[in-house]
């Protein structure tokens, strides 16, 4: 029994090697968070145990990935850059697609009871993942730029519609109305100065591999979970995580190596 | 602070919608299962835990995705096939093969503790996958009949070359050796008459959506684990799990729903 | 001077394989015929030269390439239909499409002074062209169907405007008013059986490649300017011109080739 | 008889548009060549006429295609370079590659007598097309150097392979054993010095689109056939014919417009 007559088939595999050159952008987003979020309790508007749980399974993918030297994160996405040169999986799409959602997933699903110990997993959530070609770094910039606008964004208007519920009375769908028609008014009712919120939800997760720390920042103390940065015995590169602004220049005219060949 | 100037990067995005009118096959790949089935002892040649473990996150796919009516699996491999003229996700290339890849790594990490109580999970396994797009009813048969050729052709190599280890007292490297220059010799020096071998180990498993049972034919009694087949009340349809032929023609004369529109 | 330390551009080519299995289709459309025809005074609505001029650049293609089976023209769009099978130029995108948009024009240019005698041709006409993939047969024969309903209502619409322009002395911006407005009523006024048009303007132009003709249809008496068709030294089989319907079934159940592997 | 029941299959129409903010390039090669230059007795080893009528269709796709800003060719091939920034038809795929590969033939054919007047064109000659994107001005550069190197390369040959034949009485044949066992040494035999060939032949042609001439530089007098470039009503610029090095820095220092925004 031969399959030699049916080998054909494989002759329908179209290549699918990304262009060369180009920076390569994988962008993960939460399926069906909104249910997930309400069945396993997340606190409102921000949970940091759900957040960290992302920043480490994006950590396990620059672990395995040596050519992802970037991601951010916020809510249910991540956003994954690699090096413009890389030549992972000889650039293959679904490749580097699939194997980088699923061990997003596989590290969410396996770490869940570290982050959640007292809350059991009920199913088994899932990513979708989608890759963007960049061919320059302006682009790459602005990519970023305009995750973490969409982070303030989103994040103002959860904490303003989570005043209203939590602390106004008003109902889900009364702070919804709320929100379209008096957005300014009800934003300071409550005495939220937005600007001393966290910056882990105003700007999101920044993960860097840095071969050394940058000069005058401090990076946010390891976690007493998660210590591998510190001791990353695979690479001399850490992974170090920020909570800072990636719009201005100060972010990437300190790490050059980001955007360079 | 508004994100319409760096919005631009979504044009990036290029459309990849699949072709309408043809069979979408899904192949999930283990990555790395070696590895895992070394750190996890598995059984050798087979071990049916494993396999469980594999088929019911199929099922899991098949309960998600209605339109997917057949699956194929075999050692650390899935395939699954969805119905020609389904418009699921629009056709969207990446958004189906991520979601079935991350559902999947999601269910087989979910559900591990359920087939392996007494060997816990030490890390996150991932999987890979690929679409493939197939034209005619022909071309699907192919497919399904490559893969179950494959099937075969793997399970006597390696139930010959643990035999020979096992029973046998064989270094691992004198089995292979032994399996290159004298494979049917030792095929019969162990009096292991493969056609007695289990079908699951011998032929995959094909898990069908059927709506209903198949006259003369008997489906592999419900796992007490899961018995969600027996009771599945999204849908009137069964997703029922063989261990059968799909290379002849009884197989799909019996069911010709699952090539038809 | 060696050019190997260049030589990696190349690897920027991506891949452009045709999925195997399905049938090819190209379409070509005139650039800015509307120019074209204004310039060289075609006659209105219909200029019979200028549409054997098509029709003759159309032979030369399905000469050329021995996968080509079929071809449909009306107006200043052509299409293409290869077997399914076809493994031209190993079934590469660019390489089909630009070769047949370029012999089709280069036909067009060359052959221009046995059409139009009298009309030098003033500068360089071009054409554009697409592919299209289609699994089955049926999508192939709606595929067809289509092109020749819009021969229709384009012939329709066409022969009404220039018989309300010729006939009925209106200004061409009175006659596109009038059509809006009046269909029906103005299509009577003249006294035009549409029925009674010649086929050619009202099914466009139908190249088939039969070996042997068709029992009980008469295709059209070769243009004294070309008999290639009735003298092909190069294959057996005959590139044959009708203007016939290619919606219903009996011109394709007479030629059941046309459609199968 | 509405076309609407058929409409569907434009959707199998996909869409092809390249990836923003990527350098496209359009490289047109001859089919067949060797045997148009045979049966229209071509000068050996270079025929200007020849060369002229591919530059002048060049010059028409530059005239006709405003982002062109940069072509060069060199036998019978032809690349084109838009600016990166370019929307030329949406950026679709399809459309600029086959509307660039019909015009050029087009023009081929059309100006074929001006070039030729006593040998009159025998058949229609054809073009493929491809197009390659790059995502930086580097890759841009070495694209260019490369194909000027085989310029080089493929004149060098060939000067030398028609000496053999043409000055040294060889047969075809034997110069070409000839070039592969002894190539230096037949070179200096006919006493030719490579290096005072003509540019044209040595170089390839360099069309380019300037605003004002480079000082310092004196472009090719315009052919009596073809005084476009220094009446051109159309736009400002000039597309102006050079024959000379593309590879090292100074032309492009010189002409920083062609690589930026």
């Amino acid at each position: 029994m031969s399959g030699s007559k049916y080998a054909y088939v494989k002759s329908y595999e179209t290549p699918d090697n990304l262009l060369p050159g180009t920076f390569i952008v994988v962008r993960l987003d939460g399926h069906a968070f909104h249910n997930l979020s309400q069945k396993h309790s997340f606190i409102r508007p921000n949970d940091e145990r759900a957040l960290q749980l992302m920043d480490n399974a994006a950590r396990d993918v620059m672990d395995e990935f040596k050519d992802v030297v970037l991601a951010f994160g916020e809510s249910d996405e991540y956003s994954f850059l690699f090096r413009k040169t890389t030549a992972v999986y000889k650039r293959r799409h679904a490749k580097i697609l699939t194997t980088i959602t699923s061990l997003f997933t596989s590290s969410y699903v396996f770490h869940w009871h570290r982050y959640f110990p007292e809350t059991p997993l009920q199913y088994p959530p899932t990513f979708d993942g989608r890759i963007v070609l960049y061919p320059s770094a302006q682009e790459v910039r602005d990519y970023f730029a305009w995750r973490q606008v969409d982070a303030h964004i989103n994040n103002l208007y959860n904490t303003t519609f989570w005043a209203l519920v939590q602390q106004g009375g008003e109902s889900t769908t009364q702070a919804h109305h709320t929100l379209k028609t008096k957005h300014e008014i009800l934003f300071s009712r409550f005495n939220i100065n937005y600007n001393s919120l966290p910056e882990r939800f105003r700007k999101g997760s920044v993960l860097v591999k840095e071969d050394t720390p940058v000069e005058g920042e401090v990076p946010e103390k390891a976690q007493s979970l998660d210590t591998r940065d510190l001791n990353n015995s695979k690479t001399s590169s850490q992974v170090v995580l920020h909570h800072c602004d990636i719009i201005k220049d100060d972010f990437w005219d300190a790490r050059p190596f980001l955007l360079s060949k």
